[in-house]
């Protein structure tokens, strides 16, 4: 049923001009449906797709494209320091292959709004690296009927099936941190995670947890706390923990940003680090070689995770598969001055 | 003289025809050079270049463009939360105009490579954002034919003629820092600026100056030092300064990472911040509120300077002139624990 129009479809496949046919409309509004072109009306919009979907169809890439390549960095929302690793990962990958990288920030949303996602279509990038940042079973398909891949850097630990991920080994971060503060004798060890709902935040505890039980310690009650990522997090419940008449001698935080918040609490209570409160942190932020004093952390890979995201929507884009399309990459303790030994 | 050829050029203006027939070239070699594409001679291109300049070519931009806008932000280099700041301002500006914003990195190259010029121009941007990336005469013409307005976010206090930029107030911000010292009761106050080729540094060192001449406080000698602007100019300078007999009480650093150099130089040699050292930062990134002690710093509003930046080059691309093309942001002083009275 191939009355082809467009180069580049492929042979045996439905053409553009049989999908216009099928869905009643002209050719040019199934080329503005597939470029995210606006004034096409919602209903004709979703005839088409459904088309689309119908025939499994999929556009061709241009082999010679008048336009220099583009690869979309999408960011559920940017903190400091931490999103720079993972833009600097991408930069670098980029620029071997000659790509542009346009850059996007959801501002908290962690689904792209349908403007948003209209104009990547229109960008027609060579593919998509998000971060924190989920598409729906749509967007997803319309990426895919469009051959545009995407990756996902997952500092989240999700992996939704069938979507190329590059993540970290968080459980054994978690193992690795506590391990680390069980040989330097520490028996009270509080941990404070990230949110419930993120499995990176649950791996991470297990690892603790494991580590704790292979060492035959009992978790104290109380002892390990969920909250944000966030400076806010590590603070509050940095400040509770360490009010007790129990304290903990050492507190795995879930990310750097915690680990400043908790080394707050511990100055405004009169602690001092390492002597009275031990502290490892989560992420290995540049920063936190020069905060006093140097922190412990647990070195999430975050630059190496983005790079290896973007070499993956090269590979992809280039119509191969990659080797692996689900990896995990190592984390490793750092050691630095926040930990010592517990006071006798 | 007009041919005509290209839709959107501006009448009685001369033709991409009569340029390549000036040229001696073929229609689409002007094109091609134009667009920044590939495959053309350097002495061609070369030759081209100068019939534009000659008679002072201006491209017009398509009005009804089927590609989405873009607006390109170009780093010099990249450090952490300092241009995460920055990012995050240029995002917020482009998102209310629906444009990308497409980021670059010169890996410490202060002017772009040619390769990455020509696609810069072949992907045509609303216009260009520069930080501490300068372009050559040259660059500054090619963008300026093709009608790609561009714009400087000036951290380095550098403003070449005519070009659009955002600075900010860098004497008032040594001045502000100083005068606060100086409030405190210290009178050994040591300064350690940025490079002295770079006019920030000095700008900010004569702030220095003048706040201690309106104090009638003679300047210790060698108590001005000009380093990089990254922690370790601010260990180095921060240990030799300290380690005088005549050590200075406070000392005004570059840059909030300068500072964090100079803590860690005052925790090897025993001295407690505030009580036996004083220390103002520059900048105000996120994490110097949450340092210990908490940083008094020099605000830089970099996220502003970058949402005006990029207001800036909207206008422009619509072919408005803005009402000021020269701006400096006020410099603020945030005073928080790092500061104290010197000991007695």
């Amino acid at each position: 049923m191939t009355m082809s129009s467009e180069p580049g479809e492929r042979k045996g496949q439905v053409s553009i001009a049989s999908i216009a046919a099928e869905a009643g409309v002209s050719i040019p509004t199934v080329s503005k449906v597939l470029n995210g072109r606006p004034h096409v009306a919602p209903d004709t919009r979703a005839r088409v797709e459904s088309v689309i979907e119908q025939h499994q169809y999929r556009r061709r890439r241009a082999r010679q494209s008048s336009r220099p390549a583009l690869i979309d960095l999408v960011f559920h929302e940017m903190h400091s320091a931490w999103a720079t690793e993972i833009i600097r990962g991408v930069e670098q990958a980029a620029a071997t292959q000659r790509a542009a990288v346009v850059l996007s920030e959801l501002g908290g949303e962690h689904r792209p709004r349908r403007e948003w996602f209209e104009d990547l279509l229109a960008r027609r990038p060579l593919g998509v690296i998000l971060v924190l940042a989920e598409l729906d079973a749509e967007q997803r398909h319309q990426l895919t009927t469009r051959n545009i891949p995407f990756v996902l850097v997952d500092t989240a630990g999700e992996q939704p099936p069938g979507v190329p991920t590059v993540g970290s080994a968080n459980w054994a971060g978690g193992l690795a941190a506590t391990r680390h503060l069980l040989s330097l004798g520490h028996r009270r060890i509080a941990v404070i995670s990230g949110p419930t709902d993120m499995l990176c935040s649950r791996a991470r505890v297990d690892g603790y947890r494991s580590a704790l039980e292979e060492a035959s310690v009992a978790i104290a009650p109380d002892f390990v706390r969920y909250g944000d990522f966030y400076v806010h997090g590590g603070y509050s419940h940095g400040l509770d923990l360490l009010r007790r008449a129990d304290r903990p001698t050492a507190i795995f935080a879930g990310s750097d940003f915690q680990a400043l918040g908790v080394m707050r609490a511990a100055r405004e209570l009169g602690l001092s680090i390492p002597d009275d409160l031990s502290i490892v942190g989560y992420d290995d932020l540049p920063v936190t070689e020069w905060i006093g004093p140097p922190l412990t952390t647990v070195r999430q890979p975050l630059r190496e995770m983005a790079t290896t995201a973007a070499q993956m929507v090269f590979t992809l884009a280039n119509g191969e598969r990659p080797a692996n399309e689900r990896i995990d990459l190592a984390t490793e303790l750092i050691v630095r001055a926040s930990t010592s030994a517990p006071r006798a």
